[in-house]
């Protein structure tokens, strides 16, 4: 409806006013001068920049005191709660607050970074990457490159250090983070509260969660002096305020051409869905057997429910031939440009049909890719952990610029984070999970392939799956760290029918992974470049570019909309979770927690507890503070309405809006329900 | 693993000894003598027969009183129990017993069928359907003359008369049924109480569910004097004993091909797999948005779990390759025994290239069929009432030999009866279904092919949902009887938005229905008659046919099995229940009803509620009377258990059970938790 109404007006492009994900070294100062009379100083933006938190699990967060105090969604505190779980103690279901330092739990394997600077690389990369080379030089050529400035950097300033690659091509950034480990617990609600209205509610609004969670960052032992934070604004924003977003936002597809759509919208994207909903309905039908079952199985199928919901909204955009439309309008207007420029034809003139081209490629490969390479066929944690092995025995002998991406020197010490990780691994699960993959090879490889016949071993998916799982000792983490220290020979002579699952599938799999790469990646990152350079020429330099799960800053104001006739508020109040709830019956997931049943006449009913903005965000913006102009925080991100999923392709602002958990309210909870007197004293100090 | 120690012996046929559904006209006399010392008397079997009670909603049941107390599974009575419930009143959750024979309630669109005689018709069909006509015209002559018969034995008897083929092809018998449109519930339980332990026990024993409902048959507003019901076993079957399935097992594939089975395992399952995870993830988001929306799709999402968890059995089995081996070694001694005899040679040798080019054939058309004349792209049951009436203008006006199967003179009152039922059609169910169902028409058919351009009029598949479900007056089952009786000047002239699509894909659908027929159904037809001929031949006639939903008689022993090195019981007691809900800290679905709870002391806890035997039954089985030498009722089927679901390709008998509800349960749980005086006197008179 929203994209209906647009194109019937040639204003879209200026309404589209509070667009963008702009990255922190070239913010859109203009715009916000222009439309909001704000000019953000470097200061300002330094602060924000380096208050903000990537939770490498998955989301955004933010320091909020001086004794490192970190604050994120529940839903992406939710990996660590899991891991933390056991049958006797449930971290996700009952609420945690510690009551001294040493009361705080500490997470198994969670990384959090804090961006420090961003250095301009494209010219090392494309200095490297000439062009006489084909696309396989040009690939490997790239790969060296950028393993060897990450590991330059490393190695100079010890800090995590990242290539990004933005505009799918068009730049080549330098990331440089401060990485935390030792990240503890300091308070977590209910599940029930943190997500009020479960499923039916996710990505809808009004909304009533107090989705949250506080961590502490510990360096030494001792918790984190953040030079930055954010300072927590009691009174939080009103209707109207302009307010600022920074946090990761992590895909977002707008700079695809109409082919690549095209693939996403028919093949990508439906096999995708297949996959989410068969994994729904068998952990499902695995969490419903017993209460234990689906503590084990809940934060993996949260996750899958979030990817259904938001995969199904995209899609119903991408079906929507409105939508088509418009990005063909668009495209169509920029080739034009192109084309109507002899320089710039020549430049960048080939860009859509490489594009094509590459696309042609992937078709040829996507399902064994998918399958094999991607290890769809393999869902199993102990079967990742095998390859992981697998590979870096063959790949760590190599010189560092050689290597396949994931296991260059810069990255290998957060790889080793989460591959020794004591997390828990549950065999009954993991068996239902690789059972299930496994007869997913046979339906999409055929019964009578090779790959399946090698697999299975003359076994139904099940047995080869129970065989597995039994079978492999890489549940215990000596073991794997013995395998990691013993390289090709310790490899070779392990046994393990895990490992050597893994190896037998390594070499096809390799394969596909270097046909992926030269065929569908390196020429989309040359395409891209190209067409990069082609927005640049012809809109100039106000383009931000896609979503990389990197830093960037967004702004909007708190604003209301109309939806089938009715006005929606900016703003939801404490009061209207209990009503809600009544209306549902208390019944599950509407049925809130005893704490708040218990407290729900201490508390001002009328405090705001959620609002919208119409700040762009995606999915990886979950936790990502809110700040106003005075750079305190006012809110969290923790969702998008119904109506922002097709942001992945295209911004608007007439209803899809950004949802988050008021300042206010956080407090009133936090004060009133939940007693946390020192963390409130820590929040307002 | 059945399958393995099976392939390891020799003896498996041999073994196999309780095997078959058996038709009434062929029953396994020489067996059940020879293993049993047990000799059916023609009047037994008629007893039997006549006792037994075909749901056309899908099940099975049988005659308990002189007064047509009918008894069948609550799962099989759910399709009436939804439809007479509303938001205020909801016959699945609690309990209902009628107090009075005027508080018994009418069920909506219910018709069940008593099976009276079986003519073998196989002579004249075949008689008709000459060998020297092509597919085409084989196909046209074969349903004339079954349109013919059925409409002469209508004329002659008034009874509903159905042409059945048996054998895929093999023989064609003539079925005369007693037909019953007044059906009225009498006693159901809670739904907590019949399906206790929900899908995670579903086919799964040990098992402890009520899973019974009674309704009474009423004829001329009477209640029918059942000249044949079955008296009550109120001490019900001990371990060992002998007993007997009459029910109407749905569909087998015993006699496919390899190449058949094949195209299953790859294409077929896969496909509908896929739907119905699609369409269970789509019903439980919908479902849990709300208690009255879980109400308005229960019933359809059960039976949407309750597919998928049998189908994905079965894919287990498909996708063993020892199964494959099994069926593969069949199939290679018959073909041999054939190749051997030079005048099967001739008569049969063809048959199995025969049926590898009609799955060819199908192969081509196979998602385009599915889509179009299948109409899983319109899943609404508005559409279906849509295309009903186009299809009936465009058939009624033909003799009844030339109208499709399902528009023949002889099942026209059965068709009305469904299509102007005032069964409930919930506008906000109807659309997110089509919604969805229109978005996999994108997904498979491709967003820019003729047919999804010409089906979503350039809107999204959720627009055109909203638009087609909000336009249409079909609901009004006044309009439907005016379209109906208009026929095709009416259909022509009413504008509604759902007739207009209905009419605008007919053509495309009858071209691929017309394909299918011909290409497919017409030679699998005549391969499979020659395939029955060859086992007739090879075999001798100890050969049962295929399942048709028709009723067959199985037979075996209660008895109990090992599974994992534990010895598991033949039967379960009523106190089970109790303890299994304790330990699931009585979480849904391990909640047993009130009523349970509050009678709990009054209970004989030693009473047996389920047990099981080597009965060979599939879906469709539910519902259908256990009977004993005496011909009394000692249970009746519900399920089987999960070594069972290969039943629908290979019949074992080692772990595979048929699960039942005992008769002294039944009665132990009737008297005393729900006071059900009258109908306990009525069984027990």
């Amino acid at each position: 409806m929203i994209l209906r109404l647009c194109l019937i007006s040639i204003l879209c492009l200026s309404l589209r006013a509070d667009e963008g994900m702009w990255l922190f070294n070239d913010p859109p100062v203009a715009q916000l001068k222009a439309k909001y009379g704000f000019e953000p100083s470097p200061a300002w933006l330094e602060h924000v920049q380096k208050s903000s938190v990537r939770f490498n699990s998955g989301g955004s967060g933010s320091f909020v005191s001086a004794d490192g105090l970190v604050m994120t969604n529940h839903h992406v505190a939710a990996d660590c709660l899991a891991k933390i779980s056991t049958r006797q103690k449930n971290y996700m279901s009952s609420a945690f607050l510690a009551r001294s330092r040493a009361d705080e739990r500490k997470c198994v394997d969670l990384e959090l970074n804090v961006l420090l600077s961003i250095e301009d690389v494209t010219a090392r990369v494309n200095s490297a990457v000439t062009p006489g080379l084909d696309a396989g030089a040009a690939q490997k050529a790239r790969r060296a490159v950028t393993n060897t400035i990450e590991k330059e950097s490393l190695d100079k300033t010890g800090l995590r250090s990242d290539v990004v690659t933005l505009y799918n091509g068009g730049q080549y950034h330098l990331y440089r983070y401060k990485k935390y480990t030792d990240v503890r617990l300091v308070f977590a609600p209910e599940k029930a509260a943190a997500f009020f209205g479960g499923d039916p509610d996710n990505f809808e609004y009004p909304r009533y969660d107090l989705d949250i969670t506080f961590f502490r960052a510990y360096e030494d032992g001792q918790p984190v002096k953040a030079q930055h934070y954010l300072k927590w604004s009691a009174a939080g924003p009103r209707d109207g305020d302009l307010v600022f977003v920074s946090g990761h936002p992590g895909r977002t597809s707008r700079l695809q051409t109409l082919r690549h759509m095209e693939f996403v919208r028919d093949r990508q994207n439906p096999t995708v869905l297949n996959l989410l909903r068969r994994r729904e309905v068998l952990l499902k039908a695995f969490a419903d057997r017993s209460a234990e079952n689906a503590r084990r199985a809940e934060d993996e199928l949260f996750g899958i429910q979030n990817s259904r919901k938001a995969r199904i909204g995209l899609m119903e955009g991408l079906q929507d031939p409105a939508l088509f439309e418009r990005k063909q309008a668009e495209e169509k207007t920029l080739r034009q440009a192109v084309t109507n420029n002899p320089e710039w034809k020549r430049e960048y003139g080939d860009a859509w049909d490489q594009i094509s081209a590459s696309i042609g490629a992937w078709e040829g490969i996507y399902f064994d890719h998918y399958l094999v390479e991607r290890g769809t066929a393999f869902n199993s944690g102990l079967f990742q952990i095998a390859r992981d092995l697998v590979r870096l025995a063959a790949e760590l002998p190599k010189p560092n610029a050689e290597r396949l991406r994931e296991y260059s020197e810069a990255g290998l010490d957060s790889l080793k984070q989460s591959l020794f990780s004591e997390a828990p691994i549950y065999d009954d699960l993991d068996t239902v999970k690789l059972a299930d993959s496994l007869a997913m090879l046979v339906d999409l490889a055929g019964a009578n392939s090779d790959l399946v016949r090698q697999v299975l071993a003359g076994r139904s998916p099940r047995q080869r799956a129970e065989e597995l799982i039994r079978g492999t000792k890489l549940k215990d983490v000596a073991v794997r760290k013995k395998l990691f220290e013993g390289g090709q020979a310790a490899i070779d002579a392990s046994g393990d029918p895990m490992i050597e699952l893994a190896k037998s599938i390594d070499p096809a799999a390799r394969k596909l992974r270097a046909m992926y790469d030269v065929k569908v990646d390196e020429p989309q990152k040359q395409a891209y470049g190209k067409i990069a350079q082609a927005r640049f020429a012809v809109h100039g330099s106000s383009v931000y570019p896609d979503a990389t799960f990197t830093l960037r800053l967004a702004f909007g104001v708190a604003k209301g909309y109309r939806e089938d006739g009715r006005a929606i508020s900016w703003a939801t109040e404490i009061g209207g979770a209990y009503a809600r709830s009544a209306d549902h019956g208390n019944r599950e997931p509407f049925n809130l927690p005893k704490s708040w049943l218990d407290r729900k006449n201490r508390l001002d009913l009328k405090t705001p507890l959620n609002f919208v903005s119409t700040a762009d965000i995606i999915g990886g913006n979950s936790g990502s503070p809110v700040v106003n102009r005075a750079g305190e925080l006012v809110g969290i991100i923790f969702d998008g309405n119904i109506q922002s999923l097709v942001f992945d392709y295209l911004y608007t602002e007439e209803q899809a809006r950004a949802v988050s958990v008021h300042s206010a309210g956080i407090l009133e909870a936090l004060r009133k329900i939940y007693d946390a007197a020192p963390v409130v004293a820590e929040l307002t100090r």
